[in-house]
């Protein structure tokens, strides 16, 4: 009986490699022991036959004869000490290998799966806030405020957006730019702007 | 006797105008309304006597009287009901201006504070991984493998460095790259590669 791993009937990686099924399969090819795959779907994944090989509704799982392995680092030094071939047989030499093993796991991979979502969301982010420039500069069109004269409703939106100052995305609609600088020169704005600021100045 | 308004003792912000208490300070110069300013630490922030003002433990808050509010929305149209000036009288207009304050608040805001997040705490995250491929890089060297031989160690540590691959990241040390291709020519992997590429292919 070979045996049976699991892996993303879908994978979000589009079979680039990087679902932690191909760390298995790799380790099982590089022993020359074939083995069997079981795909399943997101549901699948966090449903309750696939949570009894890992609570945690991950893949890859391992499963041989009664023993159901979970973790891509426990599945690796399984397949190492029964088949031979992926760890040093001297106790040292192993050792290090194991050690280079969570070093790629627990202080090389975070810092970079935290990159990864971080810019895989980063584009969307900036998407969101350029539909409501948009949507904004199209409704202010070439008014002076928002609704005829200047309101509450002026004064709270302009705070709102002098945040994105200097980042690239006002600068794409003169109106919303010209619209800040209008209640940027409002004397009530340029006295209630010192006094914040001289209480900054006066704490550092 | 004058309202009172709190406001961060050391802003975030360093003095640009960004922290809410401007928006306060801005209405009530509009309306020429002098007033006093109670500066708290971030420590008296989320300290008792602060949240008997404000049960969430921010700035602004406002007080007059036996009257103390938090949330600069509220505040605005209190000081706008109060004083004039800020809000139409007309009911309809006065109506419109309500809610392109509502707009800034809820609907323009949000994205904007999530990428302002997100754009600080970028290049932290860059700077997190080009450290450890910087430490990597040099104890690889000129060595074909980690520590001798091809182990499991290598395999996990490829798995994990393939997924910063075109990110212009890994690109700056060619001894990792040159790594990462020795463990790719290994035919055991490229077996791994296509046979997990099939799944992928076959779902799609």
């Amino acid at each position: 009986m070979n045996p049976i791993i699991t892996a993303f009937k879908n994978s979000p990686d589009r079979g680039r490699g990087l679902a932690r099924d191909m760390r298995v399969r790799w380790a099982l090819e590089e022993v020359g022991q074939p083995y069997d795959v079981r795909l399943v779907t997101f549901e699948e994944l966090k449903g309750p036959s696939h949570r009894e090989r890992n609570p945690f509704g991950q893949i890859p799982t391992y499963q041989e004869g009664d023993l159901t392995l979970f973790e891509s680092g426990a599945i690796l030094i399984h397949i190492a000490e029964t088949r031979g071939g992926l760890l040093p047989k001297e106790v040292k030499a192993r050792a290090r290998a194991i050690m280079w093993m969570f070093a790629a796991l627990n202080t090389v991979e975070p810092p970079i799966m935290d990159l990864a979502i971080f810019q895989e969301r980063l584009p969307m982010l900036e998407d969101r806030v350029r539909a409501r420039l948009r949507e904004l500069s199209a409704r202010l069109g070439d008014s002076e405020w928002l609704d005829g004269a200047f309101s509450a409703g002026d004064l709270m939106m302009v705070t709102v957006l002098r945040r994105m100052a200097g980042k690239g995305l006002l600068e794409h609609h003169p109106n919303i730019c010209a619209y800040i600088a209008r209640a940027e020169a409002r004397p009530a704005y340029q006295r209630a702007f010192a006094a914040q600021l001289a209480v900054f100045n006066a704490a550092t």
